[in-house]
């Protein structure tokens, strides 16, 4: 039985973690922290887990807690985490962090997105990029998983099977992107007002999300090329789920079975990409780690649609997922839908 | 391992109960039936079960699905179940039966309220109401298991504890019930579209709505009169969730705490019954197969409260906490939030 | 041509009476203010006013906004606008005061509810409950009128031709409300968040909600008698509209059609209440003044289902009326669905 | 004073159609046709419609409707149009036809895209395509008005200024296309319910959807050369609202700020375009008849993001900028926000 902690316990991805790990037969939560000091109960923060956790949320520093844990998963906001993360290392235990402090191997690209020096960017080489399917090799071994951003996942696991074979032209993707709301977080501002939300669609941040230089590195990585994206995300007026549509301009000629073919193959034993023949929706995967995907010619243009649950493999599902290969456990415990 | 068989797979109820199904450590589903020819894959008809089961829908007739499994959930509309089950139990296997045709004991009852002979009537008296909470001593031994109605559960739940002490008037108990859209099924009628339901809210069916007659005999028997209800059913724009505001008249004075106390013993071991302080909402228990409770005074008049999830332990969740009790195994198996 | 300024104008009420006011044939939007001194555009504020108003938000003060207009609204929160109202007044204009501050006629009733002392306790008595179907041979001389509060004007609107003629019992009325999440405001609480609120319904402020008395001092106005209310408001997943469900105890026999007629005799010649037969929804009154009434026994319990649009009946659509009865005009001017 | 018919009138842009007709000063409704034979009044069919309107709908042969008008809007499906239209104008009406039959002006097109010989084919050259922002000269001599599709106005108003001055080139757009459930109709059908829709995203119909011929005509006939598009709808859950996210490819380089200025030449003195530098939302142009554009380079990749109202500008809305223009009156009477 793995003991956990979780830094950063009030948002949304904790939340949705401390339900899969409440299921899960090989882990136990035996830690939650958060900045306030009057140990609130975990059931006081989410109302949703009355009765399902003795657990009190405790004002810890990352040392205290890493020293309780095997297993920490860090969900505390980018920056944040990079002061957080070495102290837990030292600590003993091994990281899953949520933020995006340690998906991008060049210091430099980081300060250039997210407008912070890095603090910590000797462990930026270390760090294994948390994608099961395509680095599942690394993971198991690592001390610290930075897990991918939602939107990064989606785009990535529609791409790689093409990028893999060099099918596809390595500049000029369009990716268009769809969310739901959650994505945004817990985070009292304007936009995340259900007012402002509900009953309208939106771009946002476009040409500077921060999830675009992480596709672009793993793709990169992925296609032995330069990769480069357009990355456009839109919101959503629903709670949960990613659909991506990707106009990517392909080679030379092929078919839509041969493409099909191609993703069966890449995937082939993942237990949580469904490569179907559908258009598949958001609810298909809601609440479940899946990703669905297909392609689809329009005229000549190639699209590829992937829907996954932003919450859960963009987000809490992979991280159990991580820790399940970590621990060298199934990697399908604790997950739904996946028997 | 349980045989499971259901017929009916097309609906939601139908959907919810594969999902549990699929992380039942105990169970199997063997059949699913349907009234078309052509013998679709179960995820033809729900994409969300993609690769979860290997199972074609057959057009089975009731002996040749009982024949096959040891449990059957029946899913047919009212007036179809009862035409189905006599032939389930006579080929031998135990059912479950989520349509109204053997929740009321009085056939007259049955067929003023929903304008239908009753062709099963003995049977009546035999099958057993599947809410475990209230019966859950006479289902284990039961052959025929009726499943409450969604409204229904949350309304006796919410009631029980009161009426059992003679704490509340058997009359002028006031329900107003407020349910998400799922709970009308996957019927092709004008009232379920997206774009008559969405951002609207609505009554209907008031002082006609089935579920009365079966809140009304429930409470009946704890209450150990004849009790008295106005039922007044809502609807909300969103997919799942029921939550019932009632306002039933004291029999004398009490507070808030003296009651919360009466709610926990009569609850007390109970899995899914959480008696909570704050009021519930919903989404605390979305999925599960929780029913959040509490209480509060508004000036003088007492107010209960309470949450379910409708498609959950308002109709799949308790069916199989019903075929867990039926088994012999804890009833928690496959259920999300109970550890 | 009158001249209009609003006060307050990054809410969703000013936001909804600048959509009145674009199409209000004898008003003139010439001022709007903000505590921000940038000077912003009114269509940075609102992007869905882009090219109706050639306006900016100045940060004035209400002496300087008052000097400039004959009608001011005041969208101020509760407390802010007791200081700007006499400030107004005394430079000239008129008022409409959205806020809270004037409805309650008693100053100790207000600082019950309010937790706040009034400081200016005796313009209580001579502000004009904005109502326009019970008020509105006061509201045409008023030079200060107290718009109503949304929950307010549908249970007034629903109970008052009962209470007039003496028909139910002063107490023991139970008023379950259902509102949108517009509601709430643009106010940046966790509660108002898209993620917290879709998919979900839950009560609040049972016993504490500040509408209460404002509800019961109308009605008691009406009635002749203390009126007591149980008010119970719940949040449903939707930007706007609010639905009362009513259960008040009749003092005697009486028929649907017979109460139907006594609407019909209370709001005849009043263009803004609909007594229907049918059962209203939200979403026939949505964008619109209306409010649709009707009533249904269930069993033996009378039930008044009233349904409004809070922003417009409920706020900004009644505010207009009131500025229109004011100035001596049509009050349909500027209001939708009339004719 | 205008007389109008509405042919069917029991649907979403049949219901929109006649709530901004209500508040239209030279207009007057004068006969609404359905298929049923009982009479029944307007308010009937749309509850939202009570107190408006003193009308029955009358199961009225085409003939009879346009004897008794001026105009008919014909809200028929299509096919059902081509049947009502030559008997329409026999009888002495002009027509506006929110069908697709007269839209294309090539038989072929038609039958292959909509897989029904077309009746009427000699109609289709003298048709004019009712986008009054293009094909506001030929609008008030016509006859017949082929009333655009909400996804072609959209798509074609966000290229239309690039494609005239040859900037763009004129194959491989792609219109990744966000649509509001509306859009789909009053029909009963399974995609059509709550249920499958709410807290769902998904594609449909790619390479299929008969927008596609419909956009490309006009956008060929606009940019002088066969345009080629990838024209990709998705459905979100919301009610009404169209936000389409375009890709084309620059033919050379040049700025955000240079092509802002296009836009607003090709659009100067038109009142329903907004040219703004923010990224519209749907919400911004809900109940409008705006049509809200912007630009952004994303990477050096240009995106134009084009926002409407699929039941305002997107049918019923523009159905009566069409009718304006027809009658010689300002085309904004009856519009909202315009003033």
């Amino acid at each position: 039985m793995a003991r956990v902690a979780i830094l950063g316990a009030t948002g949304y991805t904790a939340l949705e973690l401390l339900k899969i790990l409440a299921r899960h037969p090989q882990a136990q939560v035996v830690a939650a922290t958060t900045r306030q000091e009057n140990r609130p109960h975990i059931a006081e923060i989410h109302p949703s887990l009355t009765g399902m956790f003795d657990l009190r949320c405790e004002a810890l520093n990352p040392e205290q807690a890493g020293k309780q844990c095997d297993i920490a998963f860090c969900c505390l906001p980018h920056t944040a985490s990079m002061e957080a993360v070495p102290q837990l290392l030292d600590a003993g235990c091994r990281v899953i962090d949520l933020s995006a402090d340690y998906r991008l191997s060049d210091p430099g690209v980081y300060e250039t997105w997210y407008e912070h020096v890095h603090t910590d960017p000797t462990r930026l080489t270390t760090a294994v990029y948390g994608l099961p399917e395509i680095y599942g090799d690394k993971i198991p071994g690592a001390e610290l998983v930075a897990n991918p951003g939602c939107y990064t996942s989606t785009s990535i696991l529609a791409l790689a099977p093409l990028l893999a074979k060099r099918m596809i032209e390595p500049t000029g993707i369009i990716i268009d992107a769809k969310s739901g709301i959650s994505g945004a977080g817990r985070t009292l501002k304007l936009s995340n007002l259900f007012s402002e939300c509900n009953e309208s669609v939106t771009a946002y941040s476009i040409g500077k999300h921060r999830h675009t230089p992480e596709i672009e590195q793993v793709l990169s990585d992925i296609g032995g090329a330069k990769i480069q994206v357009s990355f456009n995300p839109h919101l959503m007026p629903m709670d949960r789920g990613i659909f991506c549509s990707i106009y990517p301009r392909l080679k030379s000629t092929t078919t839509q079975s041969e493409l099909l073919d191609v993703y069966r193959r890449f995937y082939a034993g993942q237990p949580f990409i469904r490569v179907v023949e559908h258009i598949p929706a958001t609810k298909d995967v809601s609440h479940t780690n899946f990703c669905d995907i297909t392609i689809r010619f329009n005229r000549d243009q190639l699209v590829i649609f992937a829907a996954i649950d932003n919450l859960i493999k963009g987000a809490s599902g992979v991280a159990v997922q991580n820790m399940n290969l970590m621990l060298g456990l199934d990697q399908r415990l604790g997950m739904l839908g996946v028997v």
